[in-house]
C-alpha cells in the first residue's frame, strides 16, 4: 500500500520524543517521513535532514514556509500528516496553523496549554474532519486495549474503585543537584511546560487510561500536589480524589520524586464480580482477579483476545513487544482514519482525548490552590 | 524456660483470630495457655478448654471471676499475661479491668472504640507499669523491620513521598448477597465494629506500618470514604490524603470491595537518595530501589540483615516463613518485656500505637463527615 | 482432644531441624513433647530438657533407656510417638529398635543409608502396623497438594515432560573457604552423609515431589553428578534424565553450588492440555498453564482448592503461610493415623517414600560411577 | 547517513519471520529494503513488492536473476546485503551463492542442514571478507550483553553450573490435532527442517545464549531426545547434559510440548562467587545473585550497564523494549561492520557461531540415536 507522506515539526537531533515517533511509524510501516521544521536552528534541521536522507527542500525554516509550499504541491506528493513533537507551548499553534492549512495531524500531550485551545481544536477539527492523533502512546499496549474491552462487556460487573499509579524517579538528580539536565529545566518551568509539572506530564495518561479502559467520564477531582523543595514552581508530586458518581470513587497517584521508579504506572479497576490489574513496566501481562475463582493472566498473540488487542501484537506469544509497538499501534489506527478505512475507536487517542486531559490538568490545579476543595472536570 | 502463664478472653470455639494468637504463642514457645473465659456461652467456653486439656477450673465464667480468682493464686501459678480477642468493643473494659488488676495485656486492635479510651488506657499502663501489646501483626514480619532499620540509618536521605495500600475484597460477597458470614455482620454493626469498618479494621493497619517503618508521625489527614451502597452504614472503601509536614505527604488507600483482592498490603516509602518497597502478600522480599543503582532484594536470613530483623525468620533463607511467624515474633518481644528482658524498641506494638491508631480512625471519619476537609490527627 | 505424648531422639541445643519438627508439632497442637535422647552428650541433653520444661526424669541417656522406661509406662502415659531428627547415619539403627517396640515414628530424611536398610523398615513397619511418617516437608504445601489433586483428576491430559529443580548456594561458602559450618562438616562427609550429598539431601526431595504430585514412578536414570572441587568425595551438583515410559521423560537438576539461590525448588508437570507449574519460594502460587486459556493461579484458602489443599492453610486468603505450616500439616496427618482417625493418602509421606528415595539416590550414584548410564530405579 | 541498500529472499506475504527482519531493519534504521525473491511464487513475490512500494523491476525471479543484474548495477546502487529468510534447507545454497557473488549476508538460524555446509560457508565468507550476520535474535537483548559483561569482568568467580531452557507448547495443538498449521508442517519434515525439530529450532538458541554470555565452549553432549508420539519422526522435547571442563557441567532443556509455555527461555550462569538469571519473557530483568549481599535486579537505560547494553536501548528507564528492539540491535551492529566501522564483538552472531550450532544440533542428534552417550562438539 502507498505510504502516507508525513512531515514533522520538532523532533530534530538529540530529540528523544521525535526519534520515538519515526521508530513507531516506521514499524507500523504505513507513513514515509518527506519533510518537517527539526528544529528551530534551521542549520542543526538542516543536518537533520541530511542525516535521514530528506530531500534539502522540504527541510523548511519554518511552520508557515512549510505549509506554503506544501500545500501548492500536488496530493499524492505534498504531506498529508505532520508530526508536532515540539515542547509543550508549541502544541496549540502549530496544531491550529496546520490543521487550518487541512493536514492532519498526530501530536504529542498534553495538547495545550490552557483548557480553552484544547476546545479549539476540537471544534476546528470538526470543522475541517480532519484526522487528529494524540499520543497517548500506552493505549497502544495490547492489553491495555484488551482491558477496555473485557470491561466494555461487562465482566466486571458494577465498578466499584479505580487507582491509577505514575511513578518516576528521575527528577531528583535534578532537584537535588547531582545532575542538570536540559530536558529537566523546560519541564519544570511554567512558561514551557504549562500549569503543572507532574500532573501535565505524567498525571495526565493515568487520567487517559482510566477514562479510556473504563469509558467512565471523571466528574470531580479533589487535589493535593507538592513542589518537594521550596524553590520549585511546578507541581512535582501529587494526589488526586476522583469521583465518578456517588458510589463510584478512585484516586489517581502520581510523582516525580519518586526515586529508583522508573516508569511505574499501574492501573486498577475494582469490580463487584472481577477486577482488572496492569503495570506499564510489564505490559504483556493483565491480570483478573475473583473472589471465588483463581487469578487470570491475559497475554498477547491468544484467540481468547479482543480483535484489536490482539492485531496490536504481531510476534507469536511469549515475545515481548514494548513501548515502540504500542506507539506503533496508535499509528496504525491513525493511518486508517486518514485512509478513510474502516478502524474501531480506541486505536488511537483523539482530540476530544486532549480536551478531557487538559480539563483534568487545570481542574487538578485549581483544586489545589483553592486548599484541596472539589472541582468539576 | 519457664513458659509465661497466659490466659485469653475470648477465642473460643470457630473463633479464628483466638487460633491464630494461640499458634502464634506456641510457635514462639515462652507462654503457655493456661485459662481463660473464651466465650460469652459458658458452656461452649467449657468446651473449648476441654479440647485444648485445660485445667476446668481455670475456664471461667466472667473476666470478673478470671480476675478474682488468679489474682488470689500464688506467684509462678497464676496467670500473667492475658490476650484480649474479643470483638472490638469489648476490648476497652476488659482491658481496663485487668490492668487495674495488673495483668499484662495482649490486645488485638483497634485497641478501643474511642480515642478517649485509648488514652485512658495508655495512661493506666504507664501508671501501673505494665506491658501491654498490641498486635498489630504485620510489624512482626522481619523485612518490615528491616525496612525499618534502613530507613534509621538514612539510607533513603529525604523522605518524599509515602504511599500505603491496604485492598481486600471479601466483604464482596456480603454487601452483594452471594454470602453471609457472621464474621460480616458484627463488622458492618457500628455498635460491635466501632466508627468505621475499612479504615478502622484495615487501614489502621496501614497507617501503623507507615509510622512504625519511617518513625514519622503523620499530623493531618483529609480522607474521601465510601459506603459503596445505599444502605450500609459503614465505610467499606476510601482514600487517606496524608500530611507529615510542608514538603512530605502521602495517601493512604483501602477497601473491602476490590473484588479478587485478598491481603493486598503494600508500603512504598520514597526517599531523595533510595526508596522501599514491600507487599505483605510476598512478606519475604523487600526493595531497595535507587536512580543510580541496581534494585536491591533484601530477604531474611541474610548476614546483612539487621539484628531484630534477622531474628525474626528461624529457618535458612528461602524457607518462607509467614503471618504466623510474624505474630509470634511479637509475641516473643512481648515475653522479653515480661520477662524484665532487654528488647529492641519495635519488638512489639504498645499501647501508644493503639492511641496514635484510634487517633488515625476518627480524624479520617470526622474529614469525611466534614466534608473531605484537613483534621489533624 | 487429648495430645499425643512425643518423644524426640537428637535435636538438642543449636539443632536447627530438631527446632523445626517442634514448631511444626506445636502449631499442629496435636503432640506433647514428654521426653527423648536430644544429645549424644548427656548433659547437653539434660540442659535443653530443662530449658524446654521437659520432666528431667523423661531425659534419657540412650535410646535403649528411653524403649526400657517409656515401654514400661502405662498407656495414655508413654511415648506413643518419637521424632528422630538425628545424622542421617543414625536414622535407620534408631528407627528399626524403635519400631521393634512398638512406638509410631516420624523421621527426618534421608531414611536410611541403603536400600535394604530401607526395604528392611517398609517390611518393619508393616508387620507392626505402626505409623511411620517420613518429612519430606515440602509435601505438606497446600499448593503442592492442590496440584496432585489438579494432576489425579486428569485436568494435564498426558503428561508428556516433567522438570525439577532444587538449587541451592549454601556450601559455596565451605568450599571456597570463607565460611566452615559444622553442618557442613558431616554432609561432606561420606560416612555420615551417606553416598550422596546433593542427591541425598535435596535431589531426593525432587524426585519425591515428583511421585508425590503425579503419582508416576520413575523407572530409570542416567546421571551426571559433579564434586566441584578436587578434594570432595560427595557429590555437589548433579543432572539426572528420568524415564517414565517411551514417551514420558524428564529431569532433575540439583547443586549446592548455584551461589545466592536459597532454596530454589522449581517442579514443572507438562501435559497435553495443560501444565502445572510451582516455586517453593513463593509457595502459595500454583500456576496451570495452558495453550488456549489464559494463565490461572491457584492460591491457598479458597473455594476452589480439593478438601487437603485447604485444609492446610489455616488463615484467610492473602495472608501467607510457610515452611513451618507444612510441616505441621505433615504432622497433622500423621497424628490422624496414629490416633486411627480416617485421613487421606498423602497427608504425610510413608516409609514407601522412603525406599523410593533411597533407590533413587543410589540409582543416581551407580548411574554416575558406571559412566553416566541407564540404571534401573 | 546513507541507507544501506538491502535484498531479501523470502519473506513474502505471510511469512512472519520476514516481517519480523524488515520491522527490525526499519527500527535500526540503517537499512533499506530495495528487492528481493520473496516468494517462489513469482505472482505472490510481485504482489508483495507492489504492497511494499518496491520498484518491480528489482522483484526477481530468482535468486540466479538477482546476483546477476544487481552485480551489474553501480556501487551506491546496487544491494550491498541480503537478508535470506527462506525454509532451513535453503539457507545454505543461497548463502554460498550470494557470497560467492559478494553480497553480504545476514542469514536466518539454522545456518544450514549439516556442519560441512555450516564450515564451507565460514571459510568462504572469510575468504570473501564479507559480513555475515546469523540472527540469534536474543542475543540483541540489552540485558544479554550486560550478562555478557558482567561475566566478561568475572564477578562471578570460577564458574560451576550453567543451566539453560527453552521451554514452548505451540506444537502441541499440531501434533495432537487441535489445529493443524501450515509452519507445523515443514518444521516436523526432516527434509525442510534438518535433523531436529526441537534442538535444531530452540535448543541452538538455548546453546548460542551459553556460548554468547559466557565466552566458553560446550566440549560435550549426552542427549535424551524425545518425539512424543510414535508417528513423529522428529525430537520435540529433550534434555542435554554439557561439559565445559572436568569440574564445570550443565543442561539444556529444551522441549516444544509444555502445553502453555510461550517462548519460555531462562539462562542461568552459577558461580563461586555470585551468579546470574535472566528470562525471555521478560528481558529487561537481570539478576546478580550472591550469597552475601542482596540480589541486584539489573534493568537497561542506567549509566551503571556496560555501553553496548546501554546503547541497546533507546528508550529511557521503566520504557520496556522488546523483540524487535532486540533484532534492530543486531540490524545495527550488522550495519557497523557492512560500513567498515568500529564494532563491537557480540554486536551480532557471526557465521562461526552457526558452526558451532550446527555442530552443536548434530552431537545432540548422534548422543540420543547412539544411545545417549558422550559426543564431542
Amino acid at each position: 500500500m502507498k505510504k502516507i507522506k508525513m512531515g514533522m515539526i520538532g523532533g530534530g537531533i538529540g530529540a528523544f520524543i521525535g526519534d520515538a515517533h519515526r521508530r513507531a511509524s516506521r514499524i507500523c510501516n504505513d507513513f514515509e517521513l518527506v519533510g518537517g521544521v527539526f528544529d528551530v536552528d534551521y542549520e542543526k534541521s538542516k543536518l537533520f535532514a541530511k542525516n535521514e536522507e530528506i530531500a534539502p527542500e522540504r527541510c523548511y525554516k519554518s511552520v508557515d514556509e512549510l505549509i506554503k509550499t506544501e500545500s501548492a504541491m500536488p496530493a499524492g506528493e505534498k504531506m498529508e500528516v505532520i508530526a508536532i513533537v515540539t515542547p509543550n507551548a508549541l502544541h496549540f499553534p502549530f496544531a491550529k496553523s496546520l490543521l487550518n492549512a487541512g493536514f492532519h495531524l498526530v501530536c504529542e500531550k498534553p495538547m495545550t496549554m490552557t483548557v480553552e485551545e484544547a476546545e479549539e481544536l476540537e471544534l476546528l477539527v470538526a470543522k475541517k474532519n480532519l484526522t487528529f492523533s494524540l499520543t497517548h502512546t500506552y493505549t497502544g499496549y495490547p492489553m491495555i486495549r484488551q482491558m477496555r474491552d473485557i470491561i466494555a462487556k461487562g465482566v466486571l460487573g458494577t465498578i466499584q474503585r479505580i487507582d491509577a499509579q505514575y511513578y518516576q524517579g528521575w527528577i531528583n538528580s535534578i532537584i537535588h543537584g547531582t545532575e542538570s539536565r536540559i530536558t529537566g529545566i523546560w519541564r519544570l518551568d511554567p512558561e514551557h511546560a504549562g500549569a503543572s509539572s507532574c500532573m501535565g506530564d505524567i498525571g495526565v495518561h493515568a487520567f487517559n487510561l482510566i477514562e479510556y479502559t473504563t469509558g467512565l467520564e471523571i466528574k470531580e477531582v479533589l487535589s493535593d500536589l507538592s513542589s518537594v523543595k521550596e524553590d520549585i514552581k511546578l507541581d512535582l508530586d501529587g494526589t488526586v480524589l476522583l469521583r465518578f458518581s456517588k458510589y463510584l470513587k478512585g484516586v489517581i497517584r502520581a510523582s516525580q520524586v519518586c526515586g529508583g521508579e522508573e516508569n511505574c504506572i499501574t492501573l486498577s479497576v475494582y469490580g463487584s464480580k472481577a477486577s482488572l490489574k496492569w503495570g506499564q513496566e510489564n505490559p504483556n501481562y493483565l491480570y483478573l482477579l475473583s473472589d471465588s475463582e483463581p487469578t487470570k493472566i491475559y497475554k498477547p498473540a491468544h484467540g481468547y483476545n479482543d480483535q484489536l488487542a490482539e492485531a496490536g501484537h504481531t510476534m507469536p506469544a511469549g515475545h515481548p513487544e514494548g513501548i515502540y509497538e504500542a506507539l506503533a499501534n496508535i499509528y496504525k489506527g491513525t493511518a486508517k482514519s486518514i485512509r478513510g478505512e474502516k478502524f474501531t475507536p480506541g486505536e488511537f487517542p483523539t482530540v476530544h482525548d486532549g480536551v478531557r486531559g487538559m480539563k483534568f490538568i487545570h481542574s487538578v490545579v485549581k483544586s489545589n490552590k483553592e486548599g484541596n476543595v472539589w472541582v468539576k472536570v
